[in-house]
């Protein structure tokens, strides 16, 4: 068996604009797979158009709360299958989402895996910020305790300055316009600030200014999902 | 003027199968380019077989060596323009690659960036791996110095068991052997290393093993491209 890892799109309409034609070309050959959300997987493959009867599809959860014997019995049961795939609700599976443990499984057990090209928030928005993509951490998300998250800030500041890394981090999105104060108000006013918001989307977008230039000209980032980074 | 980042394929004779229709969309719309070498560039254009006469565009050299100033002024020159492209040698514009420089300057300008969604040596290989993808860091090389090497990967080795981060990093191909050598010598033998070796080529594999486990079945990884991952 060959465990698929099959991107899907990060904003609303794009899958054509974003997946290349190997999606589509795996998506075809799966019939049984590992989703997120079983909703989200039906609708995405339905929308691919690919003639595919989605009832004779099967879907096992995984999600954070998946336990790693669940998984491992989805995995043996099919493995005369040629083809089991993998989709998060948006993007890259394993990158930021549970896919990772699946992978681990597949890997323990000496099965090839195939990760799919497909949208990722995290490099896309590494891509737009201008930031060194020679060296750079993705941290998920930062301390929520108010004072740990300035420590944490401070510290990265710092980094960037010291050893020219890039960091990025994300946050809870209803929490998003709180980290950008709270970046602000805890960084030099000379560093760059990047926000990848809504990427991929029409509405998105991916600026770099600096903590003082961002304290003058602050976005509405309510709910929308985005990339923060600090680099050079 | 916007500045478009279009990824391109990392191995040979895969573009149709990596690279999503947002990257023939927006190569039909730039005239000019800033690209890491001219001849890979015009090929690339020229193979995806959309008419374009490749006479009429423009390119300039965007490479390790090229100065601030030079890539400003041609920004400048082409700022009346609505799209112009960055094209690496392979892969992603701006990720271990010289294509941040320009992103910087437009960022710089308060131009718009267009990073399109293409094959990343480093996010298939952390997709595949089973590792973390909630946390991790990309070093690009390690230090060349063997006792420095050696000193790093210790310290890597230790920083997964203590923080769960996966560690990313590349070697010149001709040194991938010795890299992979020097690994398993300064690795607990029970750390899993993944090698990803070729993506997305039809000789290419992603396998995650122990060291003790890789010291018994060395693969010849002699210049072919490769990440090297440490993780859990």
């Amino acid at each position: 068996m060959k465990l698929v890892l099959i991107p899907c799109p990060i904003s609303e309409n794009t899958a054509s604009d974003v997946l290349p034609a190997d999606v589509s070309k795996y998506v075809l050959l799966c019939k049984h797979y590992l989703v997120e959300n079983v909703r989200t997987a039906r609708r995405f493959i339905s929308e691919l158009k690919l003639g595919i009867n989605i009832e004779e599809l099967t879907f096992e959860i995984l999600d954070k709360d998946s336990t790693r014997s669940l998984i491992s019995s989805f995995i043996s049961k099919h493995k005369q299958e040629e083809y089991v795939g993998v989709l998060s609700e948006a993007g890259c599976p394993g990158i930021a989402d549970p896919g990772a443990l699946a992978v681990s499984i597949a890997q323990e057990m000496n099965m090839e895996v195939v990760p799919l090209v497909g949208p990722s928030s995290i490099l896309l928005a590494l891509m737009g910020s201008g930031f060194s993509g020679q060296n750079f951490t993705f941290h998920g998300y930062l301390p929520i305790d108010k004072d740990l998250k300035a420590k944490k800030i401070n510290l990265l500041a710092r980094e960037v300055e010291k050893t020219g890394f890039t960091h990025l981090f994300i946050e809870t999105p209803f929490r998003n316009n709180a980290m950008l104060e709270d970046l602000i108000n805890n960084s030099p006013a000379n560093l760059l600030i990047c926000i990848a918001c809504d990427v991929t989307s029409p509405t998105g977008f991916i600026k770099t200014k600096s903590a003082h230039t961002w304290k003058s000209e602050m976005p509405d980032l309510h709910k929308r999902p985005c990339i923060f980074l600090l680099g050079q």
